[in-house]
């Protein structure tokens, strides 16, 4: 029973693992098509959100099947019910890539993004892309100190997403108003995919710590 | 057994109850604190959130206490899970509510809202009330019609949404960059708000009839 339990659990880590890695790549390639205008990296990002879903539902069903059959206290069910909250937050994480791809495709063949703004956003697609990266690691091999570094890598985040507005109210913003509505939504997409990964982040230290997670 | 169960699923049901009603009234306060430029109004927003954020720990710890000590399968278990969907996006509206009283505070005493934009706003908000008293409501009393409605509900606020983007992109905006960016930044926190009610009515409904919920 208790080797079964094991078994299972490591089936759902197994998943959440992969959750991780295909959000990651998920904001990659809605990175690539919002800098580069790829087309198609855009709709592959949409198509593979479907696959992430799944993934959630997977998790979901199998934590509901594992609580129902096992009956699973303390430490156990513990890791069941963060099992869920990580799933829920990589499951948004996927919409908000699929949300940069769908305002890139928007503007195709034009860059969503202008010169001015492509630095903030390399910035800010890079710390994500970290932050996915960690997480995955953790899901993998739970790290408490690695995980609590993705708070350092939210304030880097937070930084950009001010200086972004820098850019975006300067004297000289000369794209007007359309691209700048555009910019405020990607910047809260990537700082959201930020935050969800805190809150991942959290989530796994709890697990690890016993140390609770206090909403934002 | 079973008595002490009912009576701890009722319990939590009420602390999703309190946590609807506080969430409605907190945006009720936001908007308020945004259309009259009320600093009060948001500065109890503000306070307000941790209470929602202290009912939602509650509901997580009462649902983990009774999967630990009851075991609950089947249709008990399935309430479980979804007491805990619900106050996850309970929690969230919570913070939504907290970001529109925010932005409202950093424009006060000038509106954050200019006057063309006050309609749209108003109805985003008319909306977005009348959906946290739904689920307010069928949290009280479980009912697939009223949760159902939701999903027209948000139609309604898409909408909006869409036309609000009309306004600040048509040939005539008179405002600048800056209103442009608050208006857009409020306009997703209302049409999110919007889309956590109509997730926390899918929960309830899935608890009603077993309909699996789809990740948006």
């Amino acid at each position: 029973m208790r080797d079964e339990f094991r078994a299972e659990l490591e089936a759902v880590s197994q998943l959440l693992v992969e959750m991780a890695e295909g959000v990651r790549e998920a904001l990659r390639q809605a990175t690539r098509a919002l800098l580069a205008a790829d087309r198609r990296a855009a709709e592959s990002v949409i198509e593979q959100d479907a696959e992430i879903d799944a993934r959630y539902r997977q998790v979901e069903e199998r934590v509901c099947d594992l609580l129902a059959r096992q009956a699973p206290v303390a430490g156990d069910l513990r890791a069941m019910i963060t099992a869920l909250h990580v799933a829920a937050d990589l499951e948004r994480m996927g919409d908000l890539a699929d949300h940069v791809a769908k305002t890139a495709l928007r503007r195709h063949p034009s860059p969503a993004v202008p010169a001015e703004l492509r630095p903030v956003f390399t910035d800010m697609a890079n710390i994500a892309d970290r932050m996915a990266e960690k997480i995955a690691s953790v899901l993998a091999h739970p790290d408490a100190d690695l995980a609590a570094e993705l708070d350092s890598d939210d304030d880097a985040m937070d930084e950009l997403h001010k200086g972004l507005f820098g850019v975006l109210l300067g004297a000289d913003w000369p794209y007007g108003v359309e691209t700048a509505i555009d910019a405020t939504l990607l910047g809260r997409f990537y700082e959201r995919f930020a935050d969800h990964a805190v809150n991942s982040g959290e989530h796994v230290v709890y697990l690890i710590t016993g140390e609770p997670v206090t909403p934002a």
